[in-house]
């Protein structure tokens, strides 16, 4: 059904411990993922924790990418947020399971704002000009889906 | 079953419009859920985009909040991930609902990280000395894991 956005939950185990153990890396690597994904990268920020284990997050303009890393499980949580239909986030997950040398990844696909009742296709933005009009039709279209519920 | 990490997929459907185009009112109140769920805040990233909708990221201890809007559809996507026990996710979610005053809205709970084929509870953190041999064992988990996929 059409979504306003695509979230792929991404499940890396057995990645390479020392890949996933280092702030560098994982921070380059999560970028890359974002450009590989065709994305426009807003904002990074990685942090390492004591005494192991990385969380990192790029923003993107069409959403945003978040690992947290347990090095000591070989274990990387991954989560591709994307909006639009430009953007290639399975292209940006084969890079991330060839990058951390990962043996044992998995993948869910969940649509996010599934808002239409009638699954028609919702532009992720509209000009401002049309906010007020937009604003009404979406009432409508979450009135009706309220009906559904 | 034993995970490393709890993850909420939260739907917010139906919010106040006027709240959710707000940059100041919703990074408050992603920053509030984070309080309310007693996380320890790191790092927040907040952008507005033209012509509306707001991406903020609240980097946490035990991993994440994110959350992205789309005012002229009354909707906003909200993750918050937690690692180990403490944390109190679902009073977030009860906060973000009250704030937003959403009026639909819908939560998924995913484990990640489920890495135990004998649903062994496994720390989130571990000291450094045993860095070596947890990591033995984890190869030991990862591997036998392994054999039932």
């Amino acid at each position: 059904m059409y979504a306003l956005g695509t979230h792929l939950l991404v499940e890396l185990k057995e990645c390479n411990p020392k890949i996933i153990s280092n702030l560098k890396e994982v921070q380059n690597i999560l970028i890359n993922a974002a450009k590989v994904a065709e994305a426009t990268i807003i904002e990074v920020a990685f942090h390492e924790f004591n005494p192991f284990g990385i969380s990192g997050m790029v923003v993107i303009a069409e959403s945003h990418l978040s690992i947290h890393t347990w090095p000591e499980y070989g274990y990387a949580a991954v989560d591709i947020f994307t909006c639009g239909s430009v953007l290639k986030p399975d292209k940006a997950v084969a890079y991330l399971i060839k990058e951390f040398q990962c043996k044992n990844p998995s993948v869910v696909e969940v649509k996010r704002g599934i808002i239409s009742p009638d699954n028609k296709k919702l532009p992720h933005k509209i000009n401002g000009d049309e906010f007020g009009n937009e604003q009404e039709q979406a009432a409508t279209v979450l009135s009706s889906n309220h009906n559904y519920s």
